[in-house]
């Protein structure tokens, strides 16, 4: 198409529009991505139109068979979008005027580019929650696996990066589960929202035309339709709000990512990633990197910028539509196809991990981070809390002086630090028994984590 | 307090905590504004305690009669916190020890600070996103009262900031009505995932005494409880959730502030603000400015920045709990503050305001911003669309380069663009014709926005 | 090419790296941009490493002119890179092989795709900063163009968005000015530390070839080499630094832009732009809209989006080299191409705009703006300030009252408000004489713009 | 003060501006921390007039004497601001007012709020930018006295957080070293921008009296004056790249941070934090947390949070002042306040660490890490790198499956691999040997380290 043909909208204008103008404000590069959409959206506005009298019945059928067949062109590639038609909608009537001749100016009939861009992206949107919900179910269902199968596992729980108290490795997976849960539960919120169709608002104002905004909500598959024109056509709500639960989602697998690279590390070595998806150095024979948790934990940032991209295009811009608003579509396309693909990834990645038990099942055993242990068993044995602390302490430091663990010491010395010690302290200092003493509801034991698998396994 | 006393957790080091690490670290200045969630919280931990018989109803009664007191203390600024007790909730185990003694110390039972704060925390979300609500009710009711006054005045709607058509102002006021609706519907959803009780996750692994968390979650108000115990005390989602609703609430508010400031200029000068809320300038006697209203898109800014430092601070963080996540307090603090406060003055400068109405109705008679109406009058007589509006184009030049307006068209005139032209168009050029003449659900007419007040009641 | 391949760093693995994972970690779509970069500095690597003698004559000679032949064949779009290939240096190398055999190889020696990768973006962003610093510089030659043309035309100047003091056009031109100067200082700045070679710091530890680092810098015409070996690598400062400076670029475009698409509303009505530049509406014949200023405006959030990102990214990365710095590119290229486009079409937009002279000098001519001269005038007569200012206050109420212009009130009127006034206020009451009467070093009277012009003249 | 007073502004206004307005415009909570730059700008000011004549000596001296006095009470305490003086100007001016009467006014001859706050803020960015670079030039000088010490001690250096080669600590040091050195060269070239003078601009436009604007920049030590007055006072720029500046330093800290929480693990066990910068727990006695450390990590997102701010807040403001530029105070302090305290506690928390170098000695003799040495040795025997890489990787794999180490498989089996092992392949498999190998300028070799020390000394 050559821009020498006059833009309809330039009518009262006396010059072309510059090149480099249109070159800049084309967006057809990035909208292209919208053609199922708009042409979903544009063959239930014509049904509407027929349906409602406003255009004839031969018509409407003329323009849905070109729309199919334009779609067809563009799955196969055999329709270019080229920068100078603007956008893909300019693209799909033009090609549409190709084919059908006049009547393709029917499809403009009570619809705005503004109605019909609000249009296609809520399409767009609803398609992408589900694919995320259904790789977020998936990840989940990985996680449950992974959590059934090492639910006896024992595991270093940490804070601060310390090791902190044994733990059943099922609850730490299921801890993940829960973050992904919620995520789930937001994407399901968010559908409520975006499932409303803003077709029929027109420009912003409505329309003279007799449609039937709740009949094209309806062949859309939409649950409603719009309260108010102005708002239908200037909000941008969804697609903020998107991006904001894809920021969670990354940032829930930024910390898996962090917790699996460190994990894997030489100095941690928990965890073996399979070959198929570790990388290693050209340079280094030895080394074997989780390349894959590097990546997703650095496109974390590249979904937080798409937040703030679209927050600050959105700020103080008045009503209604504004040219700004354009500027939606890269960010919301990113991420969308960032966190998509992360996730499955990072599913894929852990279906190819594995514990490595007999270490983990090594170092667990005689660890330091039994001492809260042994300030329970003081404290049953009534010493009061903060003695009970002061003199586990004292045991530590000795551990730490002499390289002894704690159930190397013997009794003899146990009762040097108290005499409350008898001989059931070495019961005691077994990370299983630990585990097992967890009396509450969602806690790390054994039973606590086969309760959770069944709810678990409920919500997929 | 002096430093002097050893910490509880420094039982096995040698060599006291450095001041200035104390000072760094230390959170009283901030965290103190959650002292009655904190006191709320342990008195319902002790409460339950007692049911469960792990402390007699004696110490809980003494504890608890001693946290109300203390409560009250720092209601009054009697107990002033001191940066060196590192926290409030130091502040108020110490008081406590004071007051009663050894008892105490029984507050910690089966619980850590971890679970703790977790539950101040969503303790105050709750409150604030209750108080949050409500003044986005209250914004809307002003929204409404408003949209009803001016359901019959005519404002031009703009689009690219440029007049383009007419509008009932009612109509303009109701679009924001819906994007504080959708704000509060975001507010109710993240209350489910906010008001679920953390209490008896401990440190992170659940506790050995025979807590009943289901029976603490139920003494406060909470839904439910924790699934997880590592999650619930790593889980930092509700805090980003929330700063992410109110970074929308400021978005829509940064949206009509804008309106509202170029509403109040010279040159559109649409817009009255009351003397009470507007302020003049030391120099130039004759200014009036909007203040309030760059005060609040202003602070979108602060709003969305806390939304990037909560990010920020939870990518990459391994679990379980990390210290990095005790600087959640100050954009949480700030957040609901700098929301609450700006929605509430927000719908007071609104109700400080009012249209120019006799200036809008000159202004909206003869603009060129009824192009649209003979456009669509031409196509009502059967011309092609494309040829309407190139006609409209050419009657729109004749208007800017005479200065006539469009209803300044003699007929005569009108005859030489098109022979279609009647003297039925000088009907079409009115204001209310181009408003009336809307005919779908959700559009700008009189009738739809009585439709919508109708809805938008029900809502409040 | 297949990933049949063995890769090299595979060799002690058992598996072939999962094609989803090489999917996913594959950039060659986006550093495909750095083709010219990579051959620069491989030429330059190879050169040096013939002078010392480490590879032979030939094989530099070979090796280079194979690399000019696939620079050639890029160019020209003969070579197209495959994903699976992984980078664009894997792509260059893979070829490189096909053409001269096993010699291909030795362009690694003493080279890790760690410097490497930082040499090709710090080439990279040198032509960038480049680029953008010549970009502004025309953007300002545009300025003071405008502000020659405009210097004795007397405009508002705004605070509060409320009309404060007349002033000269070329004045509030030159403000711009004085921002983009700024901004070329940055640059300028950054371009010191952006233009320093880290190649020689191979994986980040050095090499043990006898490499000559400054002499593979003085080829690429770096003005110095890295200190730091680790430092040299894992470091992306520069990148940072880039899109800060970009995003100050890109804010002070924004409010450009912002005056730009007030001034073209219909209610201010100061400036044309010229039908090449501006866009119409298909709907609203009316319309002409400043959708190139919109478009500058949204691009902002894009480059500050991509600032967070960096540092996201960049965010708690231990020492050195981690897979997450790979997604630097993107949001660098993106910032490049955007703020370079951005400054470029905005300067070409203020070209294709006028003021409207002859308004603006009736607009100015009895403004309220010029209270501000009444109350100097009274000042002057020695009525103290205060008094001053609350007389013209009176004056200001009794123009909006009654609808009289400052200049239209007679001087038996202004008597009734001060003794004061005599026939000379009339003279002080013109927007030239107000202009006129600043006499401080860079205000805004005709004056001291000429003086500012002759400065901004010679910084360009 | 009481809010009953009218207001200057307010001359024209009919109602008193309103209470909760007032509170929500009121900034005094925050900008009274500007009270001695406020004085100091204001007393240079009045010196300035009177030396033109504009004021007389006995009116300066008495505002002088007044301005001192005031600081006095303000720094002692006496004198409290309120929230309803609205800023600090206000309450310092009411002061001034209580203590010489009228003459108080005369400080606003030829001065704005909007060139007096713009000082004002320079004045404070100015002694900020010198504080933060004396605290990084603190902490750089505590690398350089750990780089000498552990120069000859050899760690790990790291590339995806997996051992990659053997290094000398200094080298590591020395890396952080050369990220702060850029930073303090950033806030050298940010102070040229920031000490130029905008006194003198009054509220955008100049001023009608004979100031002397390069007298009072002088006064007040600024090396240069604005050149155009719209720009000087609605300018931000150097506020936002302070924070720019501060958000690369807690970046580069971040990153140190993690480092130093891996280092100080439990699995690492490279790093012995002193018990005077470490915390324990209350529950478990065992632990030893890097609290410090992880606060600042976290703390860099309060940094990144404040420059979205300042870059939100200013986006899209059309010139000049407007109020919303009020909103650059909270994140300006924030920032310098957190980014100085973080680098001085940081320094500190570095003095007290120790590596654990006989455990280094230990883990660093017979690591995997050493690999790359017999790849390099099979090389300079002239095998191919491809094949001495294959034939490396099967030796790793025969490690880690055997559980042998480098140095410890005998040279049949080396032979058993490849031919061109001799005895000479345990001299090359000494980390020392791998360390002084490093030829290259820059490198990790003890002797480059040497160098580069020499060079940092230099530069503190």
């Amino acid at each position: 198409m050559s821009n020498k043909k006059e833009l309809l909208w330039q009518s009262r204008f006396s010059e072309p529009f510059d090149r480099d103008a249109l070159r800049f404000s084309s967006s057809v590069h990035v909208d292209k991505a919208l053609f199922r959409e708009d042409i979903e959206g544009s063959t239930a506005h014509v049904t509407m139109l027929a349906e409602e009298g406003i255009i004839s019945v031969e018509e409407s059928g003329q323009i849905i068979r070109g729309l199919r067949e334009i779609g067809a062109e563009l799955e196969a590639g055999d329709l270019v979008p080229h920068w100078e038609d603007e956008d893909i909608h300019t693209v799909i009537e033009n090609r549409l005027k190709e084919k059908i001749g006049a009547a393709a100016g029917k499809i403009h009939s009570g619809r705005s580019r503004n109605d019909q861009v609000a249009t296609d992206t809520r399409l767009y949107l609803r398609r992408q929650i589900r694919t995320l919900g259904t790789a977020l179910q998936g990840l989940q269902k990985t996680l449950v696996s992974k959590a059934e199968t090492y639910r006896e596992t024992i595991i270093f729980g940490y804070t601060h990066l310390q090791r902190a108290q044994p733990i059943s490795a099922g609850h730490y997976y299921l801890a993940y589960f829960n973050m992904f849960r919620r995520d789930r539960d937001r994407l399901t919120d968010l559908l409520k929202r975006v499932n409303i169709s803003p077709l029929g608002a027109a420009a912003f104002a409505g329309s003279t035309l007799p449609l039937n905004p709740a009949r094209s909500a309806e062949l859309l598959d939409f649950d409603g339709v719009f309260s108010n024109s102005i708002d239908a056509v200037s909000d941008r709500d969804t697609v903020i709000e998107f991006i904001s639960v894809c920021s969670m989602v990354m940032m829930h697998l930024s910390r898996f990512a962090e917790d699996l690279i460190l994990w894997s590390s030489y100095e941690f070595g928990y965890l073996e990633i399979s070959d198929a998806f570790a990388t290693g150095s050209s340079l280094m024979p030895q080394k074997k990197n989780a390349d894959i948790a590097e990546l997703v934990r650095g496109k974390t940032g590249r979904v937080y910028g798409s937040l703030i991209t679209m927050l600050t295009i959105m700020k103080g811009l008045p009503l209604s539509y504004n040219r700004d608003m354009q500027e939606d579509k890269p960010p919301l396309f990113d991420t969308a196809e960032t966190t998509i693909e992360s996730v499955s990834i990072f599913g894929k990645l852990l279906e190819h991990t594995a514990l490595k038990e007999e270490r983990l099942a090594k170092l667990t055993a005689d660890d330091l981070s039994l001492a809260t242990e042994i300030a329970e068993y003081l404290v049953k044995k009534q010493l009061p809390f903060r003695d009970a602390h002061r003199v586990t302490g004292r045991i530590v430091s000795h551990c730490l002086m002499s390289g002894t663990t704690l159930p190397g010491i013997t009794l003899d010395v146990y009762k040097t630090f108290s005499e409350l010690f008898e001989s059931d302290i070495y019961a005691a200092l077994k990370p299983e028994a630990s585990i097992k003493a967890k009396k509450t509801h969602g806690s790390c034991s054994f039973d606590s984590v086969a309760i959770q698998l069944e709810e678990a396994k409920k919500l997929l």
